[in-house]
Formats: structure tokens, C-alpha cells, sequence
């Protein structure tokens, strides 16, 4: 789920409780706040406690709630998982620790650190273009043997990658495998993931619930067909920006045109100007959207 | 400066007071804290204030105090920088946002919105391999019109941006370029930067102001001479781990050796074991460090 | 197909016999010589033609050899290609000129000024982790209005990539997009890939081809069901040595212990010596290769 | 030296008769024939044969001349070098093999072989950025032992290399360390260095040797003074195009402007066109170079 803002340390809360139903209502499983497209990093530790509590009186148990605790102060991530805790969430998401590069042997240590103080459930958070180190394979099979952890999200896009987590999920029946870049959802889904954190649930939910379950049901046809959707989606509106930037921005700008909550940007990121939005908005109605 | 810690979120308090006076001690012309060997961005913010603000008592005006104030979240780097201001402190120093990597217009905007809020001179501080963006030429361009911004402190290693930040430098008299990797002291100051940012000046002070001393005479010998010894110090000291922690982890190893600090290191690293500290201590012993 | 040496600068010739009508029994729909797996940027150009007539022969006809002319020099590659038309290759393939990093105008040029030259229809040959330049995919939509050039095969490695050159590819009826790692071969042919370029295919053709046909027919269960042979092929085979070399190593190792041809490598590599192969040869037992 | 060429497989000849004489009358003391800057893997074999002998006839023992031999395939690389022995050259220069990335061992075994098969000193070509692969310290230290090894061209820009590099030459008082980019010419000199191999001494040569010999000299002011004339020739001249040709394409286009020769350039790429030759025409008018 996207953060709705409507102004610098200032949440959107008509826009938030309309989110939370707009995502609640498309059958999603379960809610992922204070993750990458949540901008969780550029926003101050009040915002984010503020935003944990709010989702999870919002949601108020209909799905899990999974709270992102990514930080480079262990020490902030724990008071995060406390809060997450206290609130009702379900489970702790954490990525590498990311301005520092960790070797695998620092990481494995850094985990163990947290898992002796998280009172949550953990979810690992592959995200290796913007950590700058991956959970190795090795690492995620560790983490297979600890109770406390509970499966992976990866978002590396990497699907030789994502082979090995199948690979690997097999000494733990209770792992889940849940893949990031939607564009990968069928496949994954298809070929042993368990599901789909994607950016695209926050302005049209069901069609990637749709996806996941042709794909789990094999109805491969139902599955192109949607698939296509999906890319389509891909390719018009998280292409509109020039950088990194870009997919965020435009999931934003698409809740914005449909008149769920603002598109307002923490720094150091800005909203898209007219020039862009007018883009979104012309493929999104192109793709029936708005 | 290193940040002596004795235990997860616990500064070393009488090692910090020894370690302030024993970098005074050795002609520094001014103190850089809460960088990247300050392990700023593992501590948590309440421990960073603490720092900022016994840092700035113990230096009580002796050298101007630079606060690094680099963050992922804008309100937390202005919050900080409020800190520093009443404390006392000379400049804010801040890095990138590391998390999103920006394109230089965003990373633009980012500076324009953190000058309007600023209460402290800034240095941009070019770390590309930990944050992932460069300010580009551009970028550092624009920032010499910028009277908030006091000059660049570079850790890209790359010389030939060094030598680029000289020609751009031209446009202001005032302008400082400080160089990171202390292998780079020498030939930086030789050839038109105005001083370093050294991490072997947490535990021999005095050598690397003499080498700048050197270096802006143009007392090539001497410089030469002073230059070996900081070459020995960087594949002695700085190479026994092997992670990209093994710089910050041998400076604190050293400082222990010396008697000076704690080696204690927040997640996601932890302090040299016995067989590292081993080999530290007979190189350090070796380099008359000890 | 690899390249069977005896030694340096000399083919294997009995081996290669062997292993053409091993991997034609196979029965797949065509030959690739000269690729990354054939180590042709290794061979001599007098070694390189001696294979391309020595393959022509002997296939005679049964299927379509497609022959790697990726080369730095330009000149060099259209006499490859003038070769490979006179004994009756099929198709030339190539990736982008790999010392020099092309811009994409610069590589699109290029593509003219070789397409004006070359006696065979064009595959191009998406390899980045070795060429370091990816062919953009505005460049491959270029490649789809020129009838000289008959599809891609992507060897990157990225879903996201390939999802967007099965939407490109809907602008040409007769065009291929033929996948590499071999990994991908199930999910990328049932999403709209035309089929795989896949090492393992040298030594166990069929598993390859059954693949491809149950991704192609929609058989979920049998595509799952061999999906995993490959994968657990790749897992024990591919990753015995520790180098980038591992995956050709391991080819020629495991075609060695089945008496097909010789595993000598050009430099700068060497063969597999007694420890990894028997490493292999253990991994080769368990998954029933020999 | 850039090879001058005046169309695909041709040399400009008279054009490479003013070039040789251009340079040497510049006081070099010594000529690198098909490195990058030579667009050494762009051409086709007969061509770089030909340059060979016309340049050892040119050159006639004036001053040494070492010529590049790095290729993919190692019988390439060896036939070339038995070229360029048998007109006279001096040495040859090899960087790694550049399509597949060698693991060290497989490289100092690559480099052994080498070894054994040629008929000239070597001198090793550290060139990252280009072949993905450096010669490791380790690598070095190894070659330091070899006394068919004569030194090392690093152009990687990495001057905390250069200084290991230094460091490790002490074992060999006959070992040459020579930097790539110009711009760290007068830094790399003054700090142990041996020389340079500049691109830029294609047309002005006098301003290289010049410097080169300041920095010798330790003296430094007139170091400086010259070095503002280089950096302002990288920034003024190298830039004018956006991809990684464009060093070589401003050093052609400067010395076609001047009259000395052709600036055709082989495939991949292309001389500029008016627009850039027009901008490098005013910038070389502004530097003094037409």
C-alpha cells in the first residue's frame, strides 16, 4: 500500500480510510504498509507509528496487516515492531539493512539480533537494487530453520533467483514466497510462489486477486488474458517518470484521478506535474482505469 | 570521528571524551561526527542527539563541530539539524537520500526544500557507493550559487570528478573540498582541495595534518614521506575484514588497542574477534600505532 | 551447442560428430553454434570456420543451424557470415559489439551497416551480463520493421524485459523470441516466448524439448513436473565451479562422462579437474545424466 | 595512438605517417599502437597486422613501440604478438580476455600460458571498465615474479589501485607503472608513477611530456600550470559527445580539424557529425590546439 499524503510529515486520513476499503474491497488477502511504494524511508518515525496505527483500526483484523520495520538503526526498526505489535499487525517485514552493505555472515548475526527481540512474526524483504545486497541463497535456507521467520518477498525480479526460494521453501510448509514486480506475479504464482505484493492493488485490487488465483487454479487462459492487463498497466503508467521514481508517482497520481486520496510525494520525490499527469490520465482511461 | 559505543545504544561516554581530546590533541582544524565511520545511519536518533550534544559540549568552541545529518527522511535530517544549530554546531553534512536513488532535478528540489529549512551552512557529502547517486558536476554547479551550501566533502575516489570539483570550485572563494579515502589526501590538497576527512585521524591525528601541511606547502618530500606512512595504514589496518565494514571496524579496533574507546559496533556489524584483533595488533605494532 | 576441443585450437572432431547427433536425437528444431556456451569469442577465426562446415555437414539439412558472428570487428563478423551462408546455415546470430559499450543510436547504425552486408537472415542475441549493453527495447522495436532480422533471443535473464518483448513482437507475425537461461524455458514459452537456446540441451536434448512442448500445449502439470528436472540440472550441475565459467564447465564435464566428446576448454579457462569432477559426476548419478 | 582510418578495413596512410611523426616529434619515448584509443578490437585482423609493420617502419627504432595484442581468443592474441615481433616492437600489452570474465585463478593461469607462448616482454593492461574484469593486487604481486612481465598500464581511473600498485612495484626496480586517464597524469607521476599513456598526446604531445616531466622534476608549480591545460582539454574535448566513444571520437576529430588525419572511426561507431564537430572546433580554437 501506498502512504496517502496530503503535505510534509502530514498524512491523508480521509485518504487513507478510503484506500484501506478501496484495496479491502478487491478480496486482497492482507495489507503491506510502510514498504518501498509506502515510501516507509522517507517518512519521520511519527508518521510511520501514526500510519500503523491508523491501518490497523481501519482494518481492524478483516486481513493481516504486515508492517515494514526496514531501517538502518536496528534499534528503530524494533521500536517500529513494537508498536506493529501493540497495534494488532500481524507480522514485521524487514529488507538488509541499506546504507552499509552487510556480507552474509554480518546479516545472518543482524537477523539473529532481531529475531531475540521482535515480538512479531518476520516476513524477509529481498530488494536488492535498492539494499544493495541480496539475502543469499544460503541466508534465506538459514533463515528457513527459525521459527520466527515466515517466508520471504522478494522483489529482485530475479527469477532464477526466485527458482532456488522454491527450491529452498521446501523444508518449511508453513514458508511463504510472495513476489514483488507484478509483472511476475502469474509466473510465480504459477510455478510454486505463494502470492503477490503489488503496487497496482492500490487502484485496481481485483484484477491482480483475479491473476492470482487463475494462476494457483492453472486456468491458464483466464491467466494470459489477465496477465496482459497487468503488463499493460505496467508499461503505461509506471513509465510515465524518468526515474526510479516513476512507478510510485504514477500509482499516486492513478488513486488521485480516481479520487481516493492525494498524490502528494515525501521528499525527495514531487507529485508529477501536469505534463505527466496528463499522460496517466490518458492511458489510464485507455485502459479503462478511471 | 568514530562514535564510541559500549553496548547497543549506549555511548561510550568516557571513551568519547577521550577521543575528542585526543583528536584536538593531534592540531585538527575541525570535527566531523555522525558520518559514515560514525556509523550514523545504525544509531538511533536518540543517540545520534546525545552525540551532537556532548560532542559539542566536550569541543566547547575549540574547532568548528560538522554534523552529518544525512537521512532517508527529510523531516528526521532537519530535526537533527535543529539539534546541531543550538548545540552549537558549525555545519550539517548530508549525503544523498540512500534509499530512492533521485534524479539529479529531484535531488535539486531535495537541496532547495532542505536550504529553506536549514539552519546550519551545509556540505554536500559524495558518497555514491553507500548512497547510490552522485551529485552529478551539474548538481554541485548549482550548488556553488547556493550561499547556504559551503563546499563538497568527496569519498567517491574517483579523481577525475576531484579534478572536476577544482574547475567548478573557481566559482567561489569560499568554497571548501574536502577529500575522503585518506590514501587521496595528499595528491587532493597538492592539486587544488582544501583538506580531508580522515578516518586514521580518529587514532593518529597529528600524521594526517601534517601530510595536509605538506601537501599545501608543497613540500614534496615530506609529503611523500607522510603519504607512505598513510599508504601503510590503509592495507595494514583497513583490510583485515572482509566486508565493506573492515575500515569503521579497524579504526575502533585500534582505538581500543590504544586504549582509547570501546570497539563496540551497532547492527548490522559487530566488532573484530580475537584472531582479526590479533592480526590489528601486529600491524598496528608494526606501524609504531600501538 | 558447445564447442568439442581436443586441445588448443582443435576440435574434438569424433566428439563432435557424437554430440550433433546426440542433441539432433533430441529432437530439436534447430542448432546454435558459436554462442556464449560454444566459447566462440575463444576460438581462433580459422577454428570457428572449421566448425561452422564441419556442423553444416553434418546436420545436412535435418534442421537449421543458426551461427554466432557476434564479433568487435565488424569485418570480421560479416566473413563469419559470408562462411556460415556458403555451407548452409540458416540464420546468423549476434549480440552487440562487447568492448566498446554502445549508445543505442550507435548500436542501431551498426545493426544497419551489418544487416546492408550480411548474406542471412539476423537473430539478435540479448546477452548484458557479458556485453555490458542491453539491446533497449525502442531498439528492438526498430528491429521489427527491418525484414533482415527474425527475432531476439534473450539471454538477460529478466522477466520484466521479456514481458515487454512478446508485446513488441506482436508487430511481426514470423518473429522469435527464444529464451536463454534455461531456467526461464517453461514460464517464458507459455507467456509467449517461441522457445529456448538451452545449454542443458547438449546433453539431455529431450528434457528440453518435452519442456518446451507442455509449456507450449498448456500441460501445467507436466510442464511442473519437468520444470523441476531442469531446475535441479542447473542447481547441481551449473554452480559446482565458482567463476562466471562454471555453466560451460559443467556442460563439457557431464558430456565427458557420457563419452560424447572431449571437456578441454579454451583459455582462459580449464577444464574441470579431479575434485570437481567428481563432484559432478556424483550430481550426474543422483539426476540420472549418466 | 588512434589508428587513423579513411573507411571500413583501411588505413588512412598518409595520415598515419603525419600522426607518427606528429607524436614523436612531441618527444615521446615511446608509441602504444591498438589499445582502446586504437580501436584495437574493432578492427579486423589484416588491418591490425598492417598497422603493425607500416607503424614499426615509420617509427624505425626512434622509440620503442608496444602494441596490443588483448583478445577474446588466445591463438589471436599470440599470432599478433608473433607480428609484432617480427617487425621490431618492443612489447606487447594485454588486457584481460574481455567476453568472459575470468575469476583470478583462471586469469593467472591465462596469463602463464601467455607466457610461455610469447615472443615479446609484456606489459599487463588493467582496463575494468571495459573488460569487467581488473588484475588483482594479488594478480600483480604474482606478475611482479614473472620476468616476461614488465609492468602494468592501469586505466582504471582507481587511485587507491594505483597506490597498492606502487606498493607492490618495489619488488621489481625494472617495473613500469603507467596511468591511462591524462588527467591523473601529473598526480600518478609525482607519487610513483613511471609515465603515461594519454590519448591526448595524439595531438598535442609536447604538453604531456611536459608535464610528465614537471611532476618527475617535483616541481611543482609548473605541474600545476600544465595540468589546468589538461583537464580543461578532458573537459572541453572528451565531452562533447554523450557515449563512451566520445574520447576517442574528440581526439579524431581534433586531429582531422588540424590536418593530420582522417577521422573515420570503425563500427561501432562513427566520426562526429557537424554539430559536435563544430563544438570541438570551437572548444580546440578556445584551448589553443587549431
Amino acid at each position: 500500500m501506498i502512504t496517502p499524503l496530503r503535505g510534509r510529515d502530514e498524512l491523508d486520513v480521509p485518504g487513507l480510510e478510503r484506500l484501506v476499503d478501496h484495496i479491502l474491497a478487491g478480496g486482497v488477502s492482507g495489507l503491506f504498509i510502510l514498504g518501498t511504494s509506502g515510501e516507509a524511508p522517507s517518512l519521520s518515525y511519527r508518521l510511520r507509528r501514526e500510519l500503523v496505527e491508523r491501518v490497523c483500526r481501519l482494518v481492524n483484523g478483516r486481513v493481516p496487516v504486515m508492517v515494514g520495520i526496514t531501517d538502518t538503526a536496528f534499534v528503530e526498526s524494533v521500536n517500529l515492531a513494537r508498536v506493529a505489535a501493540e497495534q494488532g499487525a500481524a507480522a514485521a517485514v524487514t529488507a538488509t539493512p541499506y546504507y552499509f552493505p552487510s556480507g552474509q555472515p554480518e546479516l545472518v548475526e543482524h537477523l539473529q539480533h532481531l529475531l531475540a527481540d521482535l515480538p512479531l512474526p518476520l516476513l524477509l524483504y529481498n530488494m536488492p537494487s535498492l539494499t544493495k545486497v541480496s539475502f543469499s541463497r544460503e541466508t534465506v535456507r538459514w533463515a528457513t530453520d527459525q521459527p520466527g521467520v515466515i517466508g520471504v518477498k522478494d522483489s529482485s525480479g530475479d527469477m532464477l533467483y526466485f527458482h532456488d526460494l522454491v527450491e529452498i521453501a521446501r523444508a518449511r510448509s508453513d514458508w511463504s514466497i510472495l513476489v514483488g514486480p507484478e509483472q511476475l506475479l502469474a509466473e510465480s504464482v504459477l510455478l510454486g510462489g505463494h502470492g503477490g505484493i503489488n503496487g497496482g492493488a492500490n487502484f485496481k485490487p481485483r484484477l491482480y486477486v483475479d491473476l492470482y488465483e487463475a494462476a494457483k487454479d492453472h486456468d491458464v487462459d483466464r491467466m494470459l488474458d489477465l496477465n496482459q492487463q497487468v503488463q499493460a498497466i505496467a508499461r503505461d503508467i509506471y513509465q510515465v517518470g524518468r526515474h526510479t521514481s516513476a512507478v510510485i508517482k504514477g500509482i499516486k497520481c492513478v488513486l488521485s484521478l480516481m479520487g481516493i486520496c492525494d498524490d502528494y510525494m515525501a521528499e525527495p520525490f514531487h507529485r508529477f506535474r501536469a505534463t505527466e499527469r496528463n499522460r496517466v490520465r490518458a492511458k489510464a482511461e485507455e485502459l479503462g482505469l478511471i
